[in-house]
């Protein structure tokens, strides 16, 4: 729970994030400008920072959504999912780089075991496996209490963490940039509470969880004709099981474009009506700032000038 | 053009159909309950029935749109495509049934020369060379009319022609029933200058003409998915070439529902903006009554459900 | 029937037309380079010229099959339908110049009645309608006929008829190219019996005649797919009622590419499976010389790559 | 590394999975009728038990696919997207039940600390959350081992673990089947070196892996399309980011019946000439026995009609 100081700052907003302090998700934090300032609030299990969204004892949460190096992924998607009254604000890209860092006199041949959390070690298991190839994994919770546990016992000598950890504990850097993928970046959103959307810019995207009808085969072609009809590119889409049992799947979607944009308007309506569930999560600016297009002739100007027609046709004209 | 009779009928409402009179298009216009005591008026080109409504001479116009035996669907569907205000507000079902008839004392094995229109011939054919396999085809502007020349020239000896023929011309019938195709029947249709719509049934149809766009393949995929993401059913599509060079095709579809079924509405809309050119002909009850049901959740109730869902996320809700 | 001449000729190949000489299907089939020096047969319909061929009385027919003036396109499309057994073996396109011509004497001014086919009216009727607003349309079998007619009788004073009809009857032309359309052509095929398909040249096409499973909706959309998920694109669809009741429709297709193409190959057996009938027409050169490509790696290599990958996975490999 | 036993059972075969004894894995593996008397080898990663598999030192790898509690999905389908020469032999299904057990002489009340694998931690949290509010959780890299650590340390005085863990180490069980979801259960797949393929026993699956074209957008829905057009239903869908930049997705597909069915070749080719890149899994009996049942005519005999009617056309006839 975000603790209030007693000094006047209850009045800052908090922001909820997968914790400690050194995580990507802080450097993720670090991208919201409205945040400078407010109350930081670390937290370890992302549903627990959404049900700090949820009960409104944190004003935002920042959590992994893609990609992610500290796991979340999957809780995130379910957690979303879950809840009813959510609504994404903002995405935000981190490059993912991984040092191998250490308590201070340790060097690389007197490490026996590597504390880390198992997405990260995953993610670095090529290098590993290479220099330090007689090692235990131990894991954590995160690459960042992963750091802060060297100081603290020595169950392990050596932690794989973000680049930036060394800003937070007194660690020595052992190995820099060992992930297997030196590309590798994640996608954070951020979360709150159902209210005004952010405005449309042009550069937006539309995120909706879709279950499909079971009543037939040949569902999912016709969920995605649903935005096809109206140009609606998908950024993104990924299956997850319902699971009330195996078989069944829902669907996150991430679609160009804005609540704003009559193509996307029209699409969800459509959704609503074809398919038996369907949660919206939010408009909001893309991170890669790509205009959205809808294709064939479907922006507002074009939506509008259709609709003029249909109204003159409905009054005989 | 219309004559005005001098005693006050000039009140009455023109219906101009393809005649003579005792022509397949007669029996159908008399299908039309408020042409009853109106003023009937043959003309001998569906072209013509379409410039008197053009031009307010006529106030209607019957003329048949599929599987006529007079000829006219071609020209129907072009002349339709060549207009620009025009609307459909009926169809009526004729079932075609031909006899062969002829000047009294007139005998079957006397015929040598048979009149009658080129499709009747066609759709006559195969009695004709079974019972006269010698006879000469003398092609004529209308079953009726081949029947009324039968009583001014001998050209013929006799005629193929409407069932019905023997209520205006005093021919006899030679043989009965020789049509190919014993079920065969022409669909008409009633055409009037754009006006107020017929109201919604719940068994109606909506007639369109569409272009495709040309600048890349799989257009007509493209636009059927326009319906059929809306749950429309198209209970007719009929391509005509466009006529400016060979390859190019116009689509007259008839789709079930009316244009205040909001399932038709919104497809409209998405041709409208889909395609170079889309023509309104019109919603109007269905000659066989059956209910047009939109496949998919598509009902007024659930259109109007996912509006209202749209709005309130619209609202930040 | 094909007459045989005394002096051998017999072994000449019969190449039955729409007659009689002088009219656009002559021109067609004077393109026909292995026609040259044949026996050309004139018939007065579409089905007697198919009639012919099968019963093995002509070796060839050419018909109109698309925007023909003499009429034909509906009967050819639907002799085809019936016929079983039979191939189109090439096509052809001859463009369409209409003249006003009459008998040594005749001028414009007096011009009462106009004798021509009905759909070569149709095409000229705006000129008519400008130049001579007061005339009678006299209906012929053909353009030819009418041209020959004025010559053995006085029933009409001038006939619409092909431009080339001066080589073939002593007539003087009273306007030239009077038809609405300057650029309109049409496009003739070559029929015979099934025998030796033509070889491959890379620029073919490919026609059937498919009717559709009545059973669902949306099943055009399916029988699209059938080429679409093969690259296959289409020249050509048009739909023709099957005629035992109204609302059902066959449809008459020209793909691109040759049956020895793969992609066709595929497609076409899919509609084999997917369709309750399916006609094959024949595979035969393009009269546009256009190369037929199919789309998304579907040519013949790629096919053969794929056949390989499958045999070597099925291979245990 | 298996290790090879000095007494001849070297020539028995290895079954590596994801251990120690006691996982829901080794339940799996139990299911495996030809495994019964090999030699069983548990491996603490997913990578490392394909890595055996591929070195050859392990026969076959038990892996879990689909909704594991021990992690490894994402795991399990990477290392199959990124290995060349494997393929699928089987799919199992195991319920998944937890317990929390502790050391003789523990009580709940006396529970602070409580150590499982993440996954596993996820789907009890309500019942601990309701139950142990206090607790800390202790990340364990299983199930099991987090059973066994109880014997070994004191770090945590209880963990969750599979029911069947009883028969594996002496610990007590504080409560039973304590998950979230009551019906959870858990797919494994056992992973083979590219050899013959299971017979085709009519209750099959195919699984693949396709990405898609980047140059184009509905290039997904293009692939489905590839199924459709054979009538082959998808039992799953599964995305996963390729790796290389976000927003390039590849898919993981279990479509039903066999490589020996038509349909699924048939499809298969067709990805294999759209997609840049597709790999097959295999194809194997499905753990649930439902027959794979191809729509619209796909069976083999209609495949196989269509063939021959394709090469009596070939050969003119």
């Amino acid at each position: 729970m975000p603790k209030k100081s007693s000094n006047g700052s209850a009045k800052k907003k908090t922001y909820a994030y997968l914790g400690p302090v050194g995580t990507f998700t802080e450097l993720a934090l670090a991208q919201v400008i409205e945040a400078k300032g407010q109350h930081w609030h670390p937290v370890s299990h992302v549903q627990e920072a959404i049900d700090l969204v949820v009960s409104k004892k944190a004003f935002r949460a920042i959590v992994p959504v893609e990609n992610s190096i500290e796991g979340g992924v999957s809780a995130t998607l379910d957690a979303l999912a879950a809840a009813d009254n959510i609504r994404i604000y903002g995405e935000y890209l981190v490059p993912i780089t991984f040092d191998l860092v250490a308590r201070a006199g340790t060097t690389l041949k007197t490490v026996q075991t590597v504390a880390t959390h198992p997405v990260a070690y995953a993610q670095t298991r090529k290098w590993l496996a290479a220099n330090l190839p007689k090692h235990q994994h131990l894991p954590a919770t995160s690459t960042a209490q992963a750091a802060a546990d060297l100081l603290k016992n020595d169950l392990a000598q050596a932690a794989v963490s973000a680049s930036t950890i060394t800003n937070h504990y007194k660690v020595k850097v052992l190995a820099k940039n060992i992930g297997d993928n030196k590309n590798a970046q994640t996608r954070f959103i951020q979360i709150g509470l159902a209210g005004e959307l952010p405005k449309r810019t042009g550069s937006d995207k539309t995120s909706v969880i879709v279950e499909l009808p079971s009543d037939r085969p040949g569902t999912l072609l016709e969920m995605l004709e649903q935005f096809a009809a109206r140009g609606v590119n998908l950024s993104r889409i990924e299956s997850r099981p319902i699971g009330d049992r195996l078989g069944r799947y829902r669907f996150n979607i991430d679609a160009e474009g804005h609540l704003d944009d009559e193509a996307v308007a029209e699409a969800l309506k459509g959704l609503h009506r074809f398919s038996p569930k369907v949660l919206f999560l939010g408009s909001y600016a893309r991170a890669d700032k790509e205009k959205s297009v809808h294709r064939g002739n479907n922006s507002n100007v074009e939506f509008s000038s259709a609709d003029a027609w249909l109204k003159k046709l409905q009054r005989g004209k």
